[in-house]
């Protein structure tokens, strides 16, 4: 982990679409930036990978139950309906912000429901049912169209307690280590590094969220350098519940 | 936030002890991979600080109290001794994890203190005093030193609760946004974001550790072409207690 690292924005990317090709559209993206080289970690903003996805869900069509309306607070109700169908569990609630743990595990806002940026407030998306397999088939599409071995790290914002303000994590991974253990590794004086473990995949994610922004509509970057090719899940990065000292 | 970024490793940087002066260690290591720019962020390993700084406590010197023994368990009661002395508040015990709020307000681990890479674990190295204060003053140096204006982030690694492993944050923050607010900015679609803000200063320390590693004695790098030049403060990134909702 040692040499130079390039983080490199994806550009001229359209407004995406339920059924848009978006190995397609991001495999063009690259081209247009210089190409993909062995080893890149491709970083695809969620709300992207979702979208082409289809988990959108327009509000007109929600009824809220009478849970959702009790937690909502002076807030939408059927806002928060549809973060509990997204729910396994609600950790806190102070509307408007509820903080719920996903049906994957991940612990965050809203359940990961934010409103759609192109559609307005009464469009929300959702996160994708499976953020490890959509990695996991984004990355097979890019092989096959550019010939080229690629990482794909799936990226959303999430806040953390404690400390003010969003870093962008990892969802979803594939073809890239997620988590590297240094637990019996030895450090530069030789001495036994305990119990470390270095979530690189969540690093990865915040490094290409440096260059995308939140309202420039760069929804891709390119990270290059990284030598951390892998066989990393994006649901590695989940604290097993009995491990949890937080829960 | 939107050209290219690099994150150079600065290598050969001696092992440091106190007294050592880092802007000219650092300056001398940014000039052999190529000099540093105007607008540049120096990231720069918590321990490099501490240990210039003589933040460091040999156990053989600590009388551990009754409440050390009480929450060391079975491990030693010195080391808690020495990690009671730097907390505010202790939040969880599972021994050997003690999860502490520092005086400076960070959550974290052991409230920051750490057994030595260099001199094993007997020797614990502490928190600087001041992150903000020590970045700034390692910032003017370097001016001083080089007539670069830059930024310079310490950083050190957290765990998170919910999420395996740990990322690089910010601790102390000079010459660089720490958060970027986005609240009442329009995004690409023109709908206004709510209550947003990325914590940029954290994603730095971050990028850079995907170059230091832990093992690699590499205890700094530049991250350039983030256009964040500013006046953060890494105490921006702790959350009020007012507002924290895992507290």
């Amino acid at each position: 982990m040692t040499q130079e690292l390039r983080v490199v924005p994806l550009r001229g990317i359209p407004e995406l679409e339920d059924g848009d090709d978006l190995a397609a559209i991001l495999a063009d993206a690259a081209a247009r930036a210089g190409g993909l080289e062995r080893g890149d970690v491709l970083v695809v903003a969620q709300k992207a990978v979702s979208k082409v996805e289809g988990r959108v869900v327009e509000l007109a069509g929600i009824t809220p139950s009478d849970r959702a309306r009790e937690l909502a607070g002076a807030t939408d109700p059927r806002r928060l309906e549809v973060i509990l169908q997204e729910a396994r569990e609600i950790l806190r609630v102070r509307p408007p912000l509820v903080i719920a743990q996903t049906r994957h595990g991940f612990v965050c806002a809203s359940a990961g429901v934010d409103a759609s940026n192109a559609k307005g407030p009464d469009t929300l998306v959702l996160l994708p049912v499976d953020p490890d397999g959509s990695a996991a088939s984004l990355r097979r599409a890019l092989l096959e169209r550019t010939g080229v071995e690629i990482g794909v790290v799936i990226s959303d914002s999430f806040g953390r307690a404690w400390r003010r303000g969003t870093t962008d994590v990892a969802l979803g991974v594939a073809g890239v280590t997620a988590l590297v253990d240094l637990s019996g590794q030895r450090d530069s004086a030789g001495y036994e590094l305990h119990a470390t473990e270095i979530a690189v995949a969540d690093e990865i994610a915040g490094a290409a969220q440096l260059v995308m922004g939140k309202t420039d509509g760069i929804p891709a970057a390119i990270v290059r350098g990284l030598q951390l090719s892998g066989d990393g899940r994006g649901s590695d990065l989940v604290m097993p519940r009995e491990r949890d000292l937080f829960r």
